[in-house]
């Protein structure tokens, strides 16, 4: 696995656990709803997952981004789909998204080319 | 038409055309892209209209989630779709998306007792 | 009761009702931690309080604000310590803080003229 | 003069007087230093004034543009010149700036109406 | 000394002090509002700590969470009042509050391993 | 060239070439008037590129100061005006740009000492 993507997983989870490891009700609570908001229902998950990813993205917030990233692309997002959440993103939000957008894509890139 | 649904539009639409009406080419320009960013294309129109959606909750703007609100009863969305999308908007967003949340339901309501 | 409390409150109940009465998981959920969050444990009530309501200046949050507003006023806040939280909020989060100062305090001192 | 100019100024009067009535100390030196941020020095007051507008835009705070245009009309601004600001801060700030856009171009006519 | 304290310490004061080397009278004045803020007044310092640290979360800005951090640790913060004031930074910036909570976290972890 | 100058340049050049290559149409739509718009126009070049380092500071999007900054820097920017932009950021936008501030110092210290 590419180090871009590594480095973000193992870093992500040893502090989850770490945040979990301390047993506080709201952390429990509110990482269960953040796991349980995208899964399939009344809109299936890719769609919910495109929109955390634009939320991300207008948000800028470039860990979200990367995790809504690795989300979609285990769900099979294509690249011209990766691109149309940019549009969005981009129009949305402005030009203050295009940084966010060179580290969303060089993300993707390092996704792609773990194969 | 309902009183919040008739105001929303002809003030945009008045303001609008005096925007556009200064004859200003980044603006002409600007709203152009805005026109066309949400129509079919890689990801259907209703999937980018969702997106666009999420990120005005997130960015709490009042009037673009009117906006999309609007554009997505015109494309069929239902009540409980419009849940998903609120769910996506008040995790990743926070509470301070549930004024706008509540404002979001208002205004649905108004359009669906239109008819 | 005055007219600024009593529309904030009657809007607040009557479209958090309709939030709820749609029975959607997520949104009943989020509802839940919001209220638990506020209440005594590590740091009192009273503490929690004046982080919500610095949180929802910084972020410009209007509703929010009244909403918090309300709650210390019930948890005995005096003015001169609703004058700190509007420091702290006026300096992290700039002079864009102050529209919302002054309608914090015109709503303040409406809760404070009712009785 | 229009009614939304003398709204806005009477309203920001009152509630500033009763702000700096209650003489507490940090904000009568944040607002101290508010005004006087704004004047001539290495850069012109009126450069300054284009920077507070596009600040205040891009952060979507209505009443601060207002203020700023306010400001701008008394140097002389021209039309071309505001919607040079805007282009910027619908460049920079993305679509969710058009609303208030919309209502800064009103405040402006409203302005320039009075005469 | 942990890397991560002596890093962040040791840039902050650098550019600290290269930025009043200026002598520039609006960064001393603003500076000098800062300092001051954040002292004992109708709320205790350590209250207005919570604040500090909690506008610093919902507006997420690492640099500023690890200065009251390192305030609240000298303060005499512990780990449930910290996880208190993440609840809240959570429940209110949402989800994308997460990244910042993780690295608050290891942070605060730093701050606690020195010794 | 410093290494804080020729990285932050190499990647975002490397990155953008990405993105065009990508030959998507609101991508190349976007970056087409995100140039377009600071040119000289109703407001000179320099104004404009002033307006898009304040907006790019409250926004805080350290990127989109350096490019700024770099740009400002080629138009003959003197170090008492970039404190005047440094004054306006902070006081609009609040002690949570002060960060972004130190760096954006940083930055343009390394570019003149590029010479």
């Amino acid at each position: 696995m590419s180090n871009l993507v590594e480095e973000f997983n193992s870093y992500r989870e040893k502090m989850n656990e770490r945040i979990l490891g301390q047993d506080h009700k709201f952390m429990k609570r509110f990482y269960n709803l953040d796991t349980n908001t995208y899964k399939d229902g009344a809109l299936p998950a890719k769609t919910k997952e495109y929109m955390g990813l634009v939320a991300s993205m207008v948000l800028r917030c470039d860990d979200c981004i990367k995790y809504h990233i690795g989300a979609l692309h285990e769900l099979g997002m294509t690249t011209d789909e990766l691109f149309e959440v940019f549009s969005v993103a981009n129009l949305v939000g402005g030009s203050i998204v295009i940084p966010h957008t060179r580290r969303a894509l060089e993300y993707w890139d390092a996704l792609n080319n773990e194969h």
